[in-house]
Parts: C-alpha cells; structure tokens; sequence
C-alpha cells in the first residue's frame, strides 16, 4: 500500500479507536451470534477498517456477522446498553468512507443474511435479505422475465442492503429512478433493538410517515436493514446501444439536451471524456476513438417495436448536434463491449496511478459542460490529473483523481481541489453527492449545500432513531 | 346537511376547540398577514371546520391566509412560542380529516400561494408554489408538450401543496407511481419557523437524509410546504382507452392478473363494481352494460407505434380471461367518456343517498376479488350499501358506503363496518390506506398496521420536527 494511503490529508480521520474492548466484547457478542461469528483477530479487524474509499481507515474492535434479525437487535440492544458504536455494511464497495468504523466499536457484516427470500411475477417484486448481491437480485429476476432496475456501477459486489442504505444509483437512472423508487417496503432494527415493518408489497401506502424513502439513503445511521422488498418490472423486451463521438464535452452536452428536447428519455447516457476514452481504450482494447474530445454512449429498452427507431432517432438527433461519427451497436456482444467501455472507466484509470479517488457531485443536466470545465481548470490549477465520465443524462458526474506514486503531495492537493469541485456543483444549482453517498468524506460539506438549519433538524432525527448515538458515529446525523 | 353528519360514531372527534382566542389573536395574526388575510367571522371558522370527510368537524379560532414564506415562517414562529395549533390546507378535498383543526386555533389556508414560478423543458421539472391546483400544474405542463404524470380523483380542485402533503395517488399509479415519485424537491417551514429547502433540481441527490420525502405524506404534521418542485416527462405521443366487462369481479381481478403475466404495465386499469356500474350508467347515460359484474377500464399511453397494439393485446387478454365483451375507445371523445365514468363514481353514488362514506384500502393485486368479497359480505351482515371501484393495478380500493336519510344508526353501522374492512385488508397483506392518508379517520387504525413500536418512532419524528406540537395535533405523529 502506498504511503500516502495511511495519511489523511484534512484530519477527517477521528484518531485510533479508544483502546481495549470494554469488558470481554468477544465473548459478550459470542454469547449473542456464537463464537464462529464474531472476529476480533488483526487480519479481520484490518480488512474491516476500510472500505473502498482511499485515505479513510479505523480499526474496530470487534467484527460480527450475525445470522438472522433476532441476532441483530440482540446485538444492537447490548450496544446501546453499552455505549457501543456499532457500524452496520454489506460489501465494503462504498466510496465516501460511510462504512469505516471511525469511532471503532463493533462492524456488523451483513453478508450471512444472504437469502432471496421470494420472487413473485404476479406482484413483480421480491424480498430479500440484506446480503443478497445486487447481481444476485437481478439475475434471480431475470430468470423469472423481470428485470430489477437499479444498477450500481459496483452491482456484481454491492448487496442490495447497502444499495439501500445508500440510495445506490447507477446507469439506467434516468428513465427508471434510483433505489428509493425500487423499494417498497423494509423490516429494520432500531438501534435500541425494536424491529420495525415499513411499507410493504404495495405501490400505494401511505399509513403513517414515509419511513422506507427515510431508511433508504440513511447509510447505516438510524437503522439497521434485515430485508427488503423491491419492485421488479417486466423485463423489456428488446435493449439497443450506440455511440456518439464529439469534439468536445460540450458538444456532447449539447446532444444530450437535444435528445431530451425531442421527447426522449433513454435508459442510458452516459460520458466519458478524452481522459477516460483514452485509458478505457488502452486498457480495455475496445476500438474506440481517441482523438474525440467526449464519448457519448446511449442505449433504450423497451419493445421490439420501438427500441429500433429510438436509437435510430438518438443517433440522428446526435448527428444534428454535431456528431463526430455515430454507430449503433449491431449486435448483442457489440452492445457489451461498449456498456462494459463505461464500466471499466475506474479501473481504467485506477492502473495509471498508485492512487485514485473517485468522486461524485450532479448539477442539472444542461450544465454539464460548464461544470466539467471547471473541474478540468481545478484540475490544472492544482496540478493534478482529473479525468471525468458519468451518467449524463441525470447529470451526475465522477470527477476521478489519480495521482502518482512519487507525488508527495497529491493527496492535500486532491482535498483541496475537490473542495472547489463540490462548491462549484452547488454554486450550478447541483449536490454534493449524486448516488455515492455522505459518509465520512462528504460530511465536511454537507451544511454548504443542506444549510445548518437542516443539519441540526438530521441531528434531531437521529436522536429520535438511536438515543445513544451508537450508529455509524461521526457520519450523517452527528 | 343531515343530523347523521353531526355527530361522531365513534367519539374520534375532539371536543369544541377550547373557548376564545388567546390574547388577540386576530389582531396577532393580522399585524403578520394583513388585516384582509385574516378572518374570524363566523361564516369563515365554519367554513374551515370541515374538509371534504363527513362526519369530522371543529371550529378553528382564527382562519389565516399567508402571501409569502416569510409570513407562513412568522406565523409558525408565533404558534410555537403561544402553544397555539396550526392546521394547514389547502383545497381541503382530504377524504380522511386530515385538515379538520381538530384541537382548534389556526387554519392556515395556501391558496394565496398559486403561482407556478417555472416550467423547464429543458430540465423536465416544474416549480410551483402550494396553492397551485393540480390540474392548472397539468395543463402549464401539456402547452410545454409535457405531462405531470400524478393524476388524483380530486385534481380540479386538490392544490399541489396538499397531494404532496398526502403523497396523492391517482388513476396511473401502476406505470408511473404516485406524488412521492414525481417530487425532486421541496421549500418547507419548519414549526419553529426555520425555512429548509429539501432535494432540489436533481434526479439524484443523496446530501442527507430523504427529507424530501418524509415530508411528502406527513400530512401537514411535520413542516409547512411553501414550494414545490416536480419532476415532468415528455407528454406521451398517444393515448389509448378501453374497456371489458366481465361476470364478476374475481374474473375482472384474473385478467388483471393475466395482464401482468403477460409483460404489460398498463397507466390505468380500474375498476367498477356492479352497483358502481349501475350508479353510474343512471348518472351519466354513457351506454354502460348494467347486467355485467364488473367493468374494467384499461388505458395505456406511450409512442404512436405502440400504444394501439398494446391496448389491443389487453383486449385479447380480457376476451381470453373471460370478458363478456371488449371495445377499444375509437376517438379520444369516446375515451374522455370512458374515463370519465371512473371519476364520476364518486358523485354517481352520492347521489344515492344523504351521507356518502369514500374510504380507500389496499391490498396485493391479485387478493383484489377476495378483498371485494369480504366487503360485500361486511356490507350485508351490517345492512349497508356498499359499493366499491378503485385502481385494480395497484390494488388500491375505494368501497363507498351510501346512506339513507332515514337510516338514524346507519352512521355507527358503517364505522363498524369500515373497521372490520380495514382490518380485513391488514389480513390480506395490505393497508388502511393507500392514498387518502390517515388524518384522522385512520389514526385509531395506524397500530394495527405498522405496530405500536413505529407509532413510538413516528411520535419521535414528529417531535424533532415540532417540539411545541403545534402543527396538525391529533394526527400522525400525535
């Protein structure tokens, strides 16, 4: 691991956690979920000090991966008891630190509640449990002609617990929403251990406060989620691709404005620029076009009857704009290839550097090329390399650092250049994070963009979930 | 109005608001609001004593009518440090009391709040302020070639402000969700009058807890909206009605089924029961077959290439699920009629009788004709006409109890009635209410379907919201 990884360039780390466990944790928590779940060994409480976000890193004291609800409030209530900081997650793929245990305490691993516990295509939903991959969802829907509709860039590792707990994004947000608009109901634990029924298998439900919407998004500060039961569509019929090269992003932008202008809402637009085609071709081989200053990747579903003419229609409606070249992928594999040129756009990256910190902000739509640009004259201001792709259409983009092994440095230059990025996104009217989340990394942000007033009331919604202040500290809601 | 009407079958009403306003309240208020904004007389205060439930009714102590934020955050302000009750409203078409000032004090009327501030094409949104109705939001959206697509029974005259408040449903739920999925961001006073602006532009945004949403559905209980921002879609190229008429419910709620299995999301799919059918076809002449048992409305909009080959595989479905008979609307005339005696069902059977009792339950999509028959049986072992239609799609379900004037307990009747109904729907996997809210009528019901752990949590929310507990007592949260 890279010195620079150990570091933390704006003192955002809270310090090593306090010592020894109080009392005998391991074998209170033993006791609880039994001796084989609970780690308390430096290799576990290592891997458990971080997740995917660089620079952040805590060790707990304790691992524990319980085996159904009744374990987790058990644990959950002993925590409050005690004063406790527990700090619930799936997969550990986070990109905001939200799952580093910054207080210490206990990390939960949700991972053994991995069970699909029903999919039903008359009610087109599914319930499951919080272990469950993103992948695992989809494909089990899949089998049965649905299709789950949320797609986190990280799916194939992510759990549907975390997607949940993040409100996780992805590719096709667009036309079908993120996972707020995929969940319908959650059973959850309370951090002094009551386990409560949000929702349910309905659309329509409006018995008391919306807490489902509440949970989902709240990163493992008010609860703890033990399953969850999400909408599934049928699955379309047809899915086509193309792309679009264009001399610059801004042209790009102005295609996808276009695009929308015409009456269309596709499920995919995403863009990577110079940067990212040219990484994503050499280490990817795709036989894309690295001279175009912006790739514009497009793709619908829908019935056979009309994916055809959209993508065609896409496509001319990009020509119009100012195309370099559009071709629409001829078959299946070819579709692939290019959805897979978006998605390798992070490791892509990641190989040219030692260091790489991938970020999120959104601003509306049409100022997508104007807040690039100020990311790219960031970039240069602080010497630093920063490539940018994302999600056009929803204009939520991934400004993506990386940074040299040599450079001493970058990482207190990377912090205060993303800093500007962040203040330039609310200045344009857009956020902070998109789809990734507060965490410990967003935190110092987030009044810039909420206001105090707003801050304080999460505070006192905080408080009314978890009295103790046991839950994921030192994240949203402290 | 008939005596029935007055009192309270079940002792859920408050008593007459406590005696006169503290101090001079009218003169407090009219020193914020202006003079002519306040009203006092006694037309007024018992105006706004009722919203649109039967049975519920209590007299506020002042009614006053805000023209900006600024004076909606003084009025509050004052309120909580008075300890005086504020209910908000706006058209008070709410079918549950949940704009009933049930503890007295203030009404706080938004209707002065009616401007649409912004609709953007470009960026598919539109922001109004609260007082805008429904409709005027629908139609400032069609001139721009785009469709707000939440469409509840009530959208004449129900104000944008109070379907957020409720998170209003709606005839196409089942393609394109309710209120709650079409809301992007809200400006919001807070009891102890703190002004926070919630979500904002953006499709995505995950800064901090989905306050968004929790207040879309808090029924007035948590925050006062002050503006509105929602998300648009390119208007549908085409629109297409039909309708099937089956023996019974039960074959009406298969082919709903089979319409499903066979990949179709359709926007409407409602239902008409016989004496609905019947109640309506005498109302309006539109040449509806009364000897059927169930009528169902199908509706789908989309692309000029699909829609028709959609509605006419629905056609096929329904013939092959056992429809007695199938007609495609022609012409848009022959649709707005169709659709037209789904709305009118409301006034079709109120017509019937002195005292008309909507109430609204889900339940799984395919639990809707056992659902039905549980009503019908209720009806008839408590002497009731009951008749029931609602959004088969989603399940959600609307049995109207009409009374005869002559009928002195008919009142007590039917709220035991609609007590069993709901419990019946909590049974069957559903809820007490899927669009309407709780307000009042619900609240003694809301244990029995989220638990008394919730209710616990719910009133916690509701006091990090408003400490003094000023807004909308003796609803949610209360």
């Amino acid at each position: 691991m890279h010195t620079h990884a150990e570091t933390d360039p704006a003192g955002r780390r809270a310090g090593d956690p306090a010592g020894s466990p109080p009392g005998d944790l391991a074998g209170d928590l033993a006791a609880i979920v039994g001796r084989d779940h609970v780690r308390t060994d430096d290799g576990a409480l290592a891997a458990y000090a971080r997740d995917a976000t660089p620079l952040f890193h805590a060790r707990p004291q304790a691992v524990v991966l319980p085996g159904c609800t009744e374990e987790v409030a058990a644990v959950l209530r002993y925590a409050t008891e005690r004063g406790v900081p527990v700090v619930p997650r799936g997969a550990g793929s986070n990109l905001c630190a939200a799952t580093v245990p910054l207080r210490g305490g206990i990390v939960m691993v949700l991972t053994r509640l991995d069970r699909i516990l029903e999919v039903s295509p008359a009610e087109l939903l599914a319930r499951v449990q919080p272990g469950v991959t993103t992948t695992a969802l989809a494909d089990a829907a899949a089998r049965e002609g649905l299709l789950y509709a949320p797609d986190p860039g990280s799916r194939t590792v992510s759990t549907v617990g975390g997607n949940v707990a993040t409100c996780a994004g992805g590719l096709r947000g667009l036309k079908y929403g993120v996972t707020r608009n995929h969940v319908l109901g959650l059973e959850a634990v309370l951090p002094t251990g009551e386990v409560v029924r949000t929702g349910g298998r309905l659309w329509k439900d409006v018995a008391g406060y919306d807490l489902t919407r509440l949970l989902t998004g709240s990163e493992g500060t008010l609860a703890v989620i033990t399953e969850a039961t999400v909408a599934l569509l049928p699955a379309p019929e047809e899915t086509g691709t193309g792309v679009a090269y264009f001399d610059s992003l801004a042209d790009a932008s102005r295609a996808v404005a276009a695009v929308i202008a015409d009456g269309i809402v596709p499920a995919t637009l995403e863009f990577l620029d110079r940067k990212c085609v040219s990484a994503v071709e050499e280490f990817a081989g795709l036989g894309l076009r690295r001279d175009a200053g912006a790739l514009l990747l497009f793709g619908d579903d829908g019935s056979r009857r009309t994916v055809a003419g959209t993508l065609a229609r896409i496509g001319e409606v990009c020509q119009g704009a100012g195309a370099l070249e559009v071709t629409l992928a001829e078959d299946v594999a070819r579709a692939d290839a290019l959805l897979a040129a978006r998605r390798c756009s992070l490791p892509a990256l990641s190989r040219l550097g030692s260091l790489t910190i991938l970020e999120d902000a959104t601003v509306p739509r049409h100022r997508l090329a104007e807040m690039v640009d100020r990311i790219d004259e960031t970039a240069d201001r602080h010497d630093l390399r920063i490539a940018t792709f994302g999600h056009a259409g929803d204009g939520n983009l991934h400004p993506t650092c990386v940074l040299d092994p040599d450079d001493g440095e970058g990482a207190e230059r990377a912090h205060r250049a993303f800093a500007e990025i962040f203040a330039a996104a609310i200045a344009l009217d857009g956020t902070i994070t998109g789809e990734h989340g507060v965490g410990a990394a967003k935190l110092p942000y987030l009044a810039d963009r909420i206001g105090d007033d707003q801050v304080a009331l999460l505070r006192r919604i905080k408080k009314a979930f978890d009295p103790a202040g046991i839950l994921n500290p030192g994240k949203l809601g402290s």
